[in-house]
């Protein structure tokens, strides 16, 4: 097998330790972030690392990078308290994609990226109409991890939206029939083939 | 659409519940985590809830169910200070499930489940010779979050074991190559196909 240790990790250029670590962590779904200031400018950005914090109470997180520079998303959150997460269906992968360009506060990536700003129920938030999964959250709690100055954003889930079809009666929802798609970093994308549904496990 | 609010979501039936925001969140990738009691006692589990913290330094973290009942992992993680995460191939992923069983303390989910342990390179913890990505970190923070009790626990990447033939020039690792499975909440495994590879993007 190939061996790196923690100096042959560390002294590797810059791109290719960033490529092989966000590798490690293995397929991501490749999620949209839609949220607004309070005047109304809406913003939407892909995202990849998007965690099941629990089912009861139904909360979410996403870990967000070091806010040193200027990130809508997070002053976003943390002036309205909302945002809502949207799957991204196979056919607009380039689109999401596109989201993550440096735009200026004044565009907005719904327009700029060809997706359709949706408000409806109870949060300020957009939603993206082009989406077969969307949940709509309100921050709860947001924690530093001081190891690296990244911060977990967890969101208390308020209001859910599925197209009609992808869930059975178990709840289950079929997320490749919502053809969600998958990242591997910042640029990698995949679609997934179910395999298997497996009863829960006994010694 | 389908529409649930959140009175409507706290009153499923529990294991609705549990199985729409499980997949609310959307594929993860299924990995192995790897421990040792310090009496040298093994123990592997899967876990789907790995997420990428940083790749400089390189950073990967576990979100972890509360530690209220006994937890063979947590607890081998908070004695030894360390751990292994490793990729699940496509054709173990029923032993991998498998690992999810509630074995006693007294048995190793590497005999019990099909794996072969394999102690190498700094840490005492044990790697899955069957993955093609092994990972072994050291426990570099520990956050609760409170909304829910669970943990995350933040590792720092020390090794990394890559079977030849999946890794590019470019430090690029091929997952689907490496037959990573994915899974959905706690029972359904997929496969990923290989859709694109876009540029960085630009306004």
């Amino acid at each position: 097998m190939i061996v790196l240790d923690a100096i042959e990790i560390s002294t590797l250029p810059k791109q290719q330790r960033t490529n092989l670590i966000n590798g490690l962590s293995g397929f991501k779904s490749a999620l949209l972030i839609g949220t607004t200031n309070v005047a109304g400018q809406q913003n939407l950005a892909i995202f990849s690392n998007v965690v099941h914090i629990g089912a009861n109470p139904p909360l979410m997180g996403i870990i967000h990078r070091p806010v040193s520079v200027e990130k809508h998303t997070y002053e976003n959150i943390k002036s309205t308290g909302c945002f809502t997460v949207n799957h991204v269906p196979r056919k607009l992968y380039k689109n999401a994609h596109q989201t993550s360009a440096r735009y200026d506060r004044a565009t907005s990536e719904f327009e700029a990226c060809g997706f359709t700003p949706e408000i409806k129920g109870s949060l300020p938030a957009p939603y993206v109409t082009e989406s077969f999964i969307q949940v709509g959250l309100t921050l709860e709690e947001e924690i530093k991890i001081t190891s690296n100055d990244t911060l977990l954003l967890v969101g208390s889930i308020k209001e859910i939206y599925l197209a009609p079809g992808i869930i059975d009666e178990e709840g289950f929802i079929e997320l490749a029939k919502a053809n969600t798609i998958l990242v591997q970093g910042l640029e990698t994308y995949y679609t997934a083939n179910f395999v298997d549904r497996l009863p829960y496990a006994k010694p």
